[in-house]
């Protein structure tokens, strides 16, 4: 392995335990060597997972965890009372393995909603997964989690404080906004930092808001979405210190936001990773609803995989927003190429240069309403045929 | 022709002016023999075509029409003040082809967003566009107003009441950038009806709620969203009258309702028709929430696609409409399958007969909340391989 994926007081074990499929990665377990501070963040969806209920109810009762239990191919969703009994037996013989007590172990979930999980082959896995505990295998975690992933998605950061230093790393997998029915986004961090659990839910809260709540790939929203942020403080620095906190806010922003990337990049079907900004807007609120409207617009994505320099999909698209826009005033630009000046096409010569533009891997798209202040920032993909291919196709 | 299309009052006319490809219809008019009386509901888009807003001055200022002046292959929106000025000239010339004054004439486009029209080669075809015009030529507007449509759409409906006969007649055109609460697309609707600008508004607004705004193919709405209803009173019959207007509204309903059904049926790519129905929501806007989110979710509508009997992303995509929703208590079906009882699937033997539901051309799809009386529909379509393609390849 060519990069350190460790963090000090956290093991990490995957397993094929043939929950979907034989012979993948499918289960797999983070273990803290003691009682971690944990915060989470969990899908909004009034449709909500076994997983995602009992771990929320626990996280506020205790603030705490000592181990993740984690499988894909099955979201245990939308499967009644002995969904979440199942989810409760999953966190119960987690704990058991570990010798730690049954309220300190969470679990979740991503595949297919509505079926149920396949109890014992989940169970006779444990053991072996217990044992192959080890502080490098968090990549391997990152592979069991995968669903209709192409790659795995980790990330990690550290942070010099003196004599110290502070570690932070993370694994995700989909998006928050990719195949609900494959419930989606999970996304686990962990760090040495100490801290109480209400300052690691501000820490993460504020990361979120900033990284995963403005990624989209197709609009909609799980019912499994899970982020979970695991702090062992075993670095001896603790979070809420004067000096340590806005660094250690910056490097886990930044730890969160290079894997809301690599989950857009990896949007199903995928060609390319668009950010929109939107700036000059009356307010945030608007600014944010016309970056979040474009960077959903099936129009605008079909046009960006078909690498058109669409721009009429685009203003028209900021249009039915709901935010204030005077269309006469609008610049928009492709990268650096203004397109669109004041609600006028640039005309020929400047959308070759556009279409230049589009042909990239990664570009940005810039409205400026030149209204007022507020500005905000989207993340998306194209829309392709595979898209489709692989929605239409997913179960069979 | 098989059918007769015609309304006392009226004539049509088309022509190929090669205002985008060649050697097809692309200009159409509709002229009254008197002063209709006229009604109007456009997008609300903050993007507006030019068009759109000469006809709502117009509207606003005189609630008569004489002439309709429609072209496709190009939207004449995002062209600044020189689209303006297109579009008076447009009106301008149809006036004084007609012998009629210049107010009395309105202007709709349909096409690509930011490029020119081309008025010279409109001018020239506008004296042949004359005096083509016959009672007969509504199939031939219906054809010139076409852009990806890949079928015309037409309705009619007569409506006897003692001696007289009361006509309605309509054309439609719209497969992509469709979504409801918008006057989606262009419309033009002809009657003999007798009725006051004020009285023909609150008729055609009402008739649109029920048709034309439950209605969506791909989330995106148009800057250019135009429908008109034009009376021309030859059937001597007032609207007003008590006898006359619930019965008009009835018949007017139907008529929008299926030429929104025409459009939805004809959607880019789309391959089935299906009517999404919520029932027992708190209220009627959680109703119409979860009918809308349904009927827009990418993961629905290519499960659809698919034929594949998913309901999990039908669940998923309920749960993230802001709607109250207890998903425990949620039944699903397909036409009359009960998929989901009390939140759980019925397994795979329903579910067998689910698929074959799937395999229609038309179905529906009914969630039933069991919270309270709130209902609503919205008419949607799948989401397929071609859509994606028509929408790559579109400008080129």
């Amino acid at each position: 392995m060519n990069s350190d994926y460790t963090c000090p007081g956290f093991r990490f074990a995957a397993v094929a335990a043939a929950i979907r499929k034989a012979d993948r990665l499918d289960l797999g377990l983070i273990a803290c060597d003691e009682p971690a501070t944990a915060a989470g963040v969990f899908t909004r969806n009034r449709v909500q997972a076994a997983p995602v209920v009992l771990d929320r109810q626990r996280l506020e009762a205790h603030g705490r965890c000592q181990a993740v239990l984690v499988n894909s191919g099955c979201a245990n969703c939308c499967t009644g009372a002995a969904g979440m009994a199942d989810a409760e037996v999953m966190t119960a013989a987690a704990a058991q393995s570990l010798g730690i007590a049954p309220h300190l172990a969470l679990v979740a979930s991503t595949g297919v909603i509505g079926e149920p999980l396949p109890m014992q082959r989940i169970q006779a896995a444990i053991p072996g997964l217990t044992q192959a505990l080890s502080t490098q295998a968090l990549p391997d975690l990152a592979a069991a989690i995968m669903t209709t992933d192409t790659v795995p998605k980790l990330a990690r950061r550290q942070l010099r404080l003196g004599e110290q230093t502070l570690h932070i790393v993370g694994v995700a997998k989909g998006a928050g906004m990719i195949r609900p029915d494959m419930a989606t986004m999970l996304c686990f961090v962990m760090t040495d930092v100490a801290a109480s659990p209400a300052t690691l839910q501000q820490l993460l809260s504020q990361g979120v808001e900033r990284s995963f709540n403005r990624i989209s790939i197709d609009g909609d929203t799980s019912t499994n979405d899970t982020l979970l942020l695991l702090a062992s403080g075993k670095s001896g620095l603790q979070a809420e210190a004067p000096q340590v906190r806005p660094l250690f806010q910056r490097e886990l922003d930044a730890l969160l936001l290079d894997l809301a990337r690599q989950v857009v990049r990896d949007g199903e079907g995928a060609t390319k990773l668009v950010e929109i900004r939107v700036r000059g807007a009356r307010s945030t609120a608007d600014a944010q609803a016309i970056a979040d409207t474009v960077a959903h617009s099936n129009l605008v994505k079909t046009a960006l995989f078909g690498q058109d320099a669409n721009w009429g999909r685009i203003l028209a698209a900021a249009g039915r927003a709901g935010a204030e826009l005077a269309p006469e005033r609008l610049d928009l630009f492709f990268d650096d190429v203004r397109m669109v000046e004041n609600g006028v096409g640039a005309g020929k010569a400047v959308e070759a240069k556009a279409t230049a533009v589009l042909r990239q891997r990664e570009l940005t798209i810039t409205l400026d309403l030149k209204l007022g202040p507020g500005e905000a920032m989207m993340l998306t993909c194209d829309f392709s045929i595979d898209y489709v291919k692989i929605n239409a196709d997913y179960r069979s």
